[in-house]
């Protein structure tokens, strides 16, 4: 457990609250050089020897811990031996818990006053979620058109809710300057606290795995923020000679917002801002993603890549991950099995290989996403045997 | 592990696929007097010593392992300490995914062709979603009226739903006639198989206290098959000499519906149909709960209670869990909060008791039951600053 932030970079050292190098690129927190996971611990905290705060308790031990899935009747469709690890599965729907659970914890130990972020979705929702079961003030900033059923999934938590009338882009920005004047500790996208969080989806992937590895890790990408984590976790197990081998990270991007993949392909060493197009991938839209050049880097530095897909390719994968995984995934999330069967037909993910996809959040916050033209038959209950019978 | 059913009652034994006794009352799984818990286990599988099956593997993995959370914000207002168990971290997002991960592993071992259940609810989400990740043909048996928005979160995982054109009520017999006609493992409320896997909740809350206990469990009940579980659960615990002390099971129903707490004032040993009338805990307003009779026994036999509330003391409660705890339950699962509450002022809980209320699913299936009148502040972005310091 250490306080010292570094630039992956340059190599720069800081120390809170700096979020960012001087060469512009985004820090995150050194470890030290041991780690004995506390299998005794609650969730995430079985990796505190890697995290730079301490454990809070409460809802803190309900973040991480998420189970992993063999999903054999996936492969076919993946093109891979697809295991599905189920972020939904926390108090708020998402692995955004994961960063929230250890901010909250640092803004506690700082004696800060309050939290906030920038989010109108799943960030929203955890940050004021672990700030009520705290006891700190919370602000969340969202866009003045807000769909009201997320505003109402937000809201129960009590936070103070402002909707921004401007240009939201610049709030990650404008948020850091106003939380360092009035003490509000801002859990962005990619703060390092929040990256701190966030690698551990990685850390529990890996520990599953040992004494051996999986080949590829696929999750959605947006702000680089999750993305980074994955890479952090790599780097931080093989600094403490506990990584068997390095599974090839893979990001994926609504083809409709995808500045990440298409400086991938184009061979850039930086992530230049897009403009963006309408996807039912909303929430991973992010056109100015601040650790998209990490997240690159982090792709090409494990033999990964970074793709997107089309919408279509997404709705056909969120159904399959229900039809044939029992699995109700964020719409988003679904990127990550459409981005592994791309892989598959591109080469970069072989039919043998162990892939471990991201299942980033739930279904069940966007249920009027799920399929919505059933119309089953109705049977007189004195037929129900011969309707039974006639189904199998 | 054992094959063989028991009447908790007149202690009749017998096999598979029975379900009742002569003497009318539910039958559940003997265990052996051996116990050792496998820490390596996934998810409920941990206590494969006193399950009736194998571990199958795949989705079964993410039953059980959920959180259990301090939330020290609700003690005052529930009047004791309040440890809450988050059981809406399942891939379907309830406890029902226990039962059904049990019920589908004995489909799977036995060679039935399929699996069904009797529910629009929870309980249909689960077997669906549990079923599709096997493979398995599964029946899903609805009333003719249920709500769309069930249906398409059923729907997704692809069964065969069939809407009931009769009376609902009489179907939990029906259909296991059908199912020994047909093949199908109806997996319903309280089958051997689902009490089984529910009594896992229970399993690990007193793992989580060892070496001491709860003093008291709070959960709603309904068909009384998961109270039957909890009871279940200390009882096979006492056999193996793994039982520190008993906690009080306390059973919280609507008060628009509640048979067992109407069994429970009067002093009857066995509980009477009623008349539902309309709430807002519809998932556990069930008018003749067929393990009622039993979860009346457990209730007494640990000196414990069952209690009614209003919707109005169940929708406080619900607000409370987000505002304080930062969780968002089912409304039929904010009764638990609701019952310790009831039961502090009734004097049944004391304000130094350890009490663990069981949150027995997520709201975020049912997002439209969370405050809906939020309409938060418009603030120019240059305005920030004051606007959030003015909120601190």
């Amino acid at each position: 457990m250490t306080a010292r932030l570094r630039c992956y970079r340059c190599n720069e050292t800081y120390h809170p609250p700096e979020q960012r190098c001087v060469c512009g690129e985004p820090l995150w927190f050194d470890v030290g050089d041991g780690f004995a996971p506390d299998p005794d611990a609650p969730g995430l905290w079985r990796f505190r020897d890697l995290l730079p705060v301490d454990d809070p308790g409460g809802l803190a031990h309900a973040a991480g811990g998420t189970p992993l899935v063999r999903t054999s009747r996936l492969d076919d469709y993946a093109g891979c031996r697809v295991h599905v690890k189920d972020e939904g599965e926390h108090p708020t729907g998402s692995f955004k818990d994961r960063g929230t659970a250890v901010g909250v914890a640092a803004a506690l130990d700082r004696d800060r006053p309050a939290v906030g972020t920038v989010s109108h979705g799943n960030m929203a929702m955890s940050v004021a979620a672990y700030a009520a079961a705290a006891d700190l003030d919370c602000v969340v900033l969202v866009p003045a058109d807000i769909p009201p059923e997320r505003l109402r999934i937000i809201a129960q938590y009590d936070p103070h809710v402002l909707r921004i009338d401007g240009d939201y882009g610049r709030l990650y920005d404008e948020s850091l300057a106003v939380g360092a004047e009035t003490g509000v500790t801002f859990l962005n996208s990619d703060s390092p606290l929040r990256v701190a969080g966030q690698k551990t989806t990685t850390l529990e992937v890996l520990s599953a795995f040992r004494p051996e590895a999986p080949d590829a890790i696929v999750m959605p990408v947006s702000s680089g923020g999750h993305a980074s984590g994955a890479w952090k976790a790599i780097r931080d197990l093989a600094a403490c000679d506990a990584l068997p081998a390095t599974p090839k990270l893979c990001f994926v991007q609504s083809a409709a917002c995808d500045p990440i993949a298409a400086a991938f392909r184009a061979g850039d060493d930086a992530v230049s801002p897009t403009t963006p197009g309408d996807t039912i991938a909303y929430s991973i839209a992010n056109p100015d993603p601040p650790s998209g050049t990490r997240a690159l880097a982090a792709a090409r530095a494990t033999d990964g890549a970074v793709v997107s897909v089309t919408d279509d390719e997404i709705r056909d994968a969120r159904a399959r991950l229900a039809r044939d995984a029992g699995l109700c995934v964020e719409t988003a999330s679904a990127t990550s099995l459409a981005g592994a069967r791309r892989l598959a037909a591109d080469g970069v993910l072989a039919p043998d290989d162990r892939v471990v996809l991201v299942a980033t959040g739930s279904g069940f916050k966007e249920a009027s996403a799920a399929a919505s033209d059933a119309d089953p038959p109705t049977v007189p209950l004195a037929d129900l045997q011969g309707a039974v019978a006639g189904r199998l």
